[in-house]
């Protein structure tokens, strides 16, 4: 089996080579194709910018593997910000001796997750450094998006918005958490990893009164909306069962010692919504493929003191806790 | 000494403490103050974007470290495409157990770096992976650029046009390789790591006709030229003694069995100039200080025949070859 050699990250003939039969193979555009240091685009308005690293392992798992995701958490983290995702760069750095097999399978499966948002692949970068000092592969992706919705702010969050999440919590790190235990077959949990613009763009272009938009990964649902209370000052509390969670990711949860809650998603967002569009928006979720499980769950109950309040079906109510801890290293 | 730990990278409370104590200390802007999912930026007009992945070993080294160098490389490949760096993202893939303060010795250097070219740093991200699954620290960066002269190609290359190269070459690549085989000492060379924008900016503000710029970083001097022969279809000559290399680049090059025009520089770059703009270029550059051991190595002597030749003081002439084989991994 061929494998990737430290040459091919050298800049020399095989670099060439690599980016010629691999990368230019699959991410092929009349942008990246000219091969300059620094490919030119025409943007027009305000912009959108972000750029997140990927070290998740295993590099496949259930239902994508980490190509598949440097796409979507990039193509997401535009969306959330009302920016519709158009260009992207990829840097990889791999391990010598990585199957170039697998590295095609991982370069294949981001430019078909490009294909589904139009996002183009205009810029990116390979190193190759020697066997036992990098796991496998990691990726970094950054993505430019124009801004086509203002006023999306982790900041922007008020009294009576109506909390919405577009799916169940905690799949891609229930996933993750099953397969590195060996008990995949007993939890057969798929990672909801995917691209959320189309999703966004139809509750976007409704003219719905959209606050904030976050996709919940590292740190969950849980992380987001402690970081939203933080931001925005405000308490925001939660019915407990409104909170969709997969049988399946339940159970390992109690049998891990997590809460679900605190585990990643990778193709779910939250949604603060002004509360007369709140039934709006939760009917536009339903009536998309990425958020037909789409579940009001919340509000924010008042300004000051910024916590989250979970709240029972029995009348108790206690804390969310932001997540802390070593929680799961290379879960993204 | 205070380490990175895993629960650094788990988007948790420990992140956000090392985003505002470690980050926000020293990259702090409006925009990245905000810390949203993605920044809002404005930008006018044709726009450059780039990406690069930086895994040098060691991580400090004589004249710079992998911060500077992140900052400096991505600042570079802006300047090459005539365009003013705006703002960058870093993203941090860091073991487990890298010492805080060398952390802080790395941010520290890269706000320094882009203070000096006046680019903004707007996003980021910190992903911790378990020990012995990455080597200290890799970083990489994405640049976005204001394009304020257009045209500069490595397809543009015309007969005629003279080669200049803004300094000695080799310099990084020796003093890696001069610390890794321990023989700092008896090789005195500093990387050249710098940022190029403001030397760049002062030949292109001189209405000289510019055809291309490349810094020679990976596959050096030899690497740029012949990429652009190929891309461009033309033969360049090279004279083989105008091309500046530091007496002890050259001594560590023999005894190792290098090519000092195949190691990498960071601080270097090449121009294609229109004859008649030759000399006035060569004055400019050398009136800067990033480019005051600027020399005129050579020309684009015919159109056709993709190759570069160097020719020697005694009329003997022979193929300056690309590079190729492993060269020396983790060199940027």
């Amino acid at each position: 089996m061929k494998k990737i050699l430290l040459s091919h990250g050298g800049g020399g003939e095989e670099t060439q080579k690599l980016i010629k039969n691999l990368f230019l193979k699959y991410f092929s555009n009349e942008i990246l194709n000219k091969l300059e240091d620094a490919s030119l685009l025409n943007l027009s308005g305000k912009v959108a910018f972000t750029t997140d690293a990927f070290t998740v392992s295993p590099i496949f798992f259930r239902g994508g593997d980490i190509g598949k995701l440097a796409v979507a958490g990039t193509v997401n983290d535009l969306s959330v910000m009302g920016a519709r995702p158009k260009y992207l760069s990829v840097s990889f750095v791999i391990e010598e001796g990585l199957s170039f097999e697998e590295l095609e399978e991982v370069v294949k499966s981001m430019a078909q997750e490009a294909s589904k948002t139009g996002v183009q692949i205009v810029a990116g970068d390979t190193k190759v450094v020697p066997k036992g000092q990098a796991d496998k592969l990691f990726i970094s992706a950054s993505g430019i998006g124009e801004v086509v919705y203002e006023g999306l702010s982790a900041h922007n969050l008020r009294e009576g918005n109506v909390i919405i999440v577009s799916g169940s919590v905690g799949d891609h790190g229930a996933c993750i958490l099953a397969q590195r235990e060996g008990m995949e077959f007993e939890v057969p949990v798929e990672s909801d990893c995917k691209s959320l613009w189309n999703m966004i763009e139809k509750v976007l272009s409704s003219g719905a009164e959209v606050h904030a938009i976050r996709d919940a990964t590292r740190g969950g649902l849980a992380g987001v909306l402690n970081e939203w209370a933080e931001q925005s000052k405000v308490t925001i509390e939660v019915e407990e069962e409104k909170i969709p969670v997969k049988e399946a990711v339940r159970g390992l949860c109690e049998l891990l010692g997590f809460e679900p809650t605190h585990l990643a998603n990778e193709g779910m967002a939250v949604f603060a919504v002004a509360s007369q569009d709140a039934q709006k928006v939760l009917e536009i979720l339903r009536s998309t493929p990425e958020g037909k499980e789409a579940q009001i769950i919340g509000k924010v109950v008042k300004k000051g003191e910024p916590k989250v309040i979970l709240s029972t079906p029995y009348g108790v109510k206690r804390v969310m806790e932001p997540p802390a801890g070593e929680l799961l290293p290379r879960i993204c």
